[in-house]
C-alpha cells in the first residue's frame, strides 16, 4: 500500500458526476499551491467540463493540460492536468440533475482511476462525489464507490473509515438494514476491521494506534440483559486483537466512546453499523444554518481500508442543490488529497 | 401537567445514591441564589448525609432545615430544606461504592418524591443520580428511574427526552437490545412519541414545536433496499401526526438530522433507539480530557414525558469515581431544576 518513492505521489482525482459539485471542487482544490507540495494531482474526467467549471468559478488563472499518460503531466500549480475521457459533451451538461449520461461518465472516471492504480501508472486515487441514482440509471448497479472498488479490485474484506482530523470511525457494516447489521456483528469481522484500522493508521503515520471498539447494544447489553453480541462477539474480537499485540479496547458503550475519542483517548472507534459512525462524524463535521437554509462546511474524508490500492474520498455527496454555481467548498476534497498523499508514503 | 399557580413551584429534588455525587451536586445547586427565583426547592433525602456533603464541599454558609411537610419549607437561599427520610446513617456511608443500604435509601427518596407529587404536596420532581446495581442489590428490580416512575404512577406510554438547551431527543425505545428496538419501531408507538413531544415542548414554552423523526435504517432504508420500517411504520406515523396538525417531518436520515437540529431547523428529534439519541446528546454535552483523564462538564437534562407528574433528571450517573471529593459539577442538576420549573408553569 505504501510507496517508497521519495517523489510526490501521482494521485488520480476523479471528477465525479458532471452535474454535481465535483468539477468545481476539483478546480478550487487545485488552485491551492500547497497541494502540489504533497502530490502530483491528475484529474480523471472530462477536459471540456473541467474548463467550463474553471470559467464559472472565475479561476481564469488556471489552464487545462489534456493527457492520456500520467507520466506526461506538468504537475505544477497553474495547470490542471486532466486525463480526458472525453465522455461528457458540454452541450449535454445538466447541473443539479440525475441523467444516465452523467451517471455513465462518472462511473467511467472511477473505473479508469482503479485501472491506472492497479497497473501502477498512478500511486493512489481520490474520488469526487457521484450520484447513485445516476450510475444505476446508466446500468451500473452499485451502492457506491466502495462497492465499485471492491468489485474492480476483487476485494471482499474491506471497510469504510471516515476521518475528520483526529476523529475517525471504521465500520463493521455499512449499507445494510439495522437488523442485518446486528447479524453481521461477528467476531471474525470485528477482528478484521480492528486489523484494518491498525494497518491503515500506521500508514497514516500513527506508530501505535489506540483502537476503541464500540458496543452494539445500549450500555453494551449490560451483561446480556439487552442483547448478547457485545459479550459473545465483540469482546472475544477485542481479546484476539490484544493477543496479536494491537492496542484495542472494548466493547465500550457507544454513547460515551465518541466523547472519549474527541477528548484524545483513542485514534479511531470501530463502529458496528452505518449510523453509529455516521451520526457522530456528521454532527462533528457538518454545519447547517436554518436562517440561510444552507449547509456550511462539510469536512471529513472517507477512506476505504483493505484494498490493494489507495482510495480516499470526499465524505459528502454531489450537492445538486448548489452545483454549477461556483460556491461549493473544496475542504473535504483537500483533506482527502492530503490523506491519500500520506497513505502513499509521502509524509512531507 | 401544568400548574396555574403564580407562586414558584415546589420541586422535590431527590438526593440520589448517598455514595455518589448526588448529595454534593444538590448542595452546590442550592448554593445558587437564582434557583430560588424560579422554584421552591425541597431535597428529599437524608439530612445527616446532606449536612456532611455541605462540610466536604466547604459550603458552611448553608444550613439544613429538616421537615416532613412541604408546606413548612423556608425556601430561601442560605437554608437547604430537607424532607428527611433518616434512612442513611452517616457511619454507614461508603462513597464510590455499591451497597444495598445506599441502594435502598436512594430508592426510598424516589418513591417518596412520586408519592408527594401524586398527592400534590409538591409541584414536580427532579431526580439525582442513583445506581442501578445498588437498587437491585437492595431488592428493587428496576432498570432505572423511568421504570420506577412508570410503575408507581401506573403509566405505560411514557418516553425519555434528553435536552441540552435547544438540542433535544425523545426515544421510541431505550433499554432494550438493538434487535428488540427494531421490533419496537411501530406506527402507533412512533406517533405516540411525536404526540408526547408536541405536548411536552408546548409546556416548555415552545408554541409551535418543529418535530423531526429520525429513520431507523441507513439512508432511511433507501426505498426498502435496506429495511422497510422507515416506509412501513415511521412514514405513516409522521403522516398521521401531520393529519392531527402537528408540525412533524420525517423519516429523515439519522446521520444528518442532528446537524439540522443543531443548525436550528427542529426543536426535537424523535429517535428510534437508545444510542441513536444518546450518541449525539453525549457527544454534544460531555467533555473528556485525556491529559487529566477526567470528564469535564456534563450538561443536559433527562425528562420523562407522558407521566401524570413532572419529572426531570440529571443526565449523568452517580460518578462514583469522584464522589465525596466535592469537585462534582452541578450544571446538569441546575438545568434539570430550571426545566422542571418551566414544566410546572413557571416561566418567570
Amino acid at each position: 500500500m505504501t510507496s517508497t518513492s521519495k517523489k510526490r505521489p501521482i494521485l488520480g482525482i476523479t471528477m465525479g458526476d458532471p452535474g454535481g459539485i465535483g468539477p468545481e471542487i476539483a478546480c478550487k482544490a487545485l488552485n491551492e499551491p500547497e497541494i502540489y507540495q504533497v502530490c502530483r494531482p491528475l484529474v480523471i474526467g472530462d477536459a471540456e467540463i473541467m474548463d467550463n467549471a474553471l470559467k464559472f468559478c472565475g479561476l481564469t488563472n488556471l489552464k487545462i493540460n489534456v493527457l492520456h499518460n500520467p507520466k506526461l503531466g506538468k504537475y505544477a500549480h497553474g495547470v490542471i492536468d486532466v486525463y480526458d475521457l472525453a465522455n461528457m459533451p458540454l452541450a449535454d451538461l445538466k447541473h443539479k440533475t440525475v441523467t444516465p449520461l452523467q451517471g455513465k461518465a462518472s462511473y467511467e472516471y472511477v473505473a479508469k482511476a482503479i485501472e491506472l492504480a492497479l497497473n501502477k501508472s498512478i500511486d493512489g486515487t481520490v474520488t469526487g462525489p457521484i450520484n447513485k441514482a445516476a450510475i444505476n440509471a446508466a446500468g451500473f448497479h452499485y451502492a457506491g464507490h466502495t462497492e465499485i472498488y471492491a468489485d474492480h479490485t476483487k476485494t471482499k474484506d474491506n471497510t469504510m473509515m471516515l476521518a475528520d482530523e483526529n476523529f475517525r470511525v471504521a465500520h463493521v457494516s455499512t449499507h445494510v438494514s439495522l437488523r442485518e447489521a446486528c447479524d453481521r456483528v461477528k467476531k471474525e469481522r470485528v477482528l478484521r476491521v480492528i486489523e484494518l484500522c491498525q494497518d491503515g493508521l500506521k500508514h497514516m503515520g500513527i506508530a501505535h494506534p489506540r483502537i476503541a471498539v464500540a458496543g452494539l447494544n445500549p450500555h453494551c447489553g449490560e451483561e446480556g440483559l439487552f442483547g448478547n453480541e457485545d459479550d459473545n462477539e465483540i469482546a472475544p474480537a477485542v481479546a484476539a486483537a490484544k493477543a496479536k499485540g494491537i492496542n484495542a479496547d472494548g466493547p465500550i458503550p457507544a454513547d460515551t466512546v465518541f466523547s472519549k475519542m474527541k477528548g484524545g483517548m483513542y485514534d479511531v472507534v470501530v463502529v458496528q453499523y452505518h449510523d453509529q459512525g455516521h451520526i457522530p462524524m456528521k454532527l462533528q463535521g457538518f454545519r447547517y444554518d436554518e436562517k440561510s437554509k444552507t449547509w456550511g462546511a462539510m469536512t471529513g474524508v472517507n477512506i476505504t481500508l483493505g484494498l490493494p490500492i489507495i482510495r480516499t474520498s470526499v465524505d459528502h455527496g454531489t450537492a445538486f442543490g448548489k452545483a454549477g454555481e461556483g460556491r461549493a467548498n473544496p475542504q473535504s476534497l483537500l483533506d482527502a488529497i492530503h490523506l491519500a498523499a500520506k497513505l502513499a508514503g509521502y509524509h512531507g
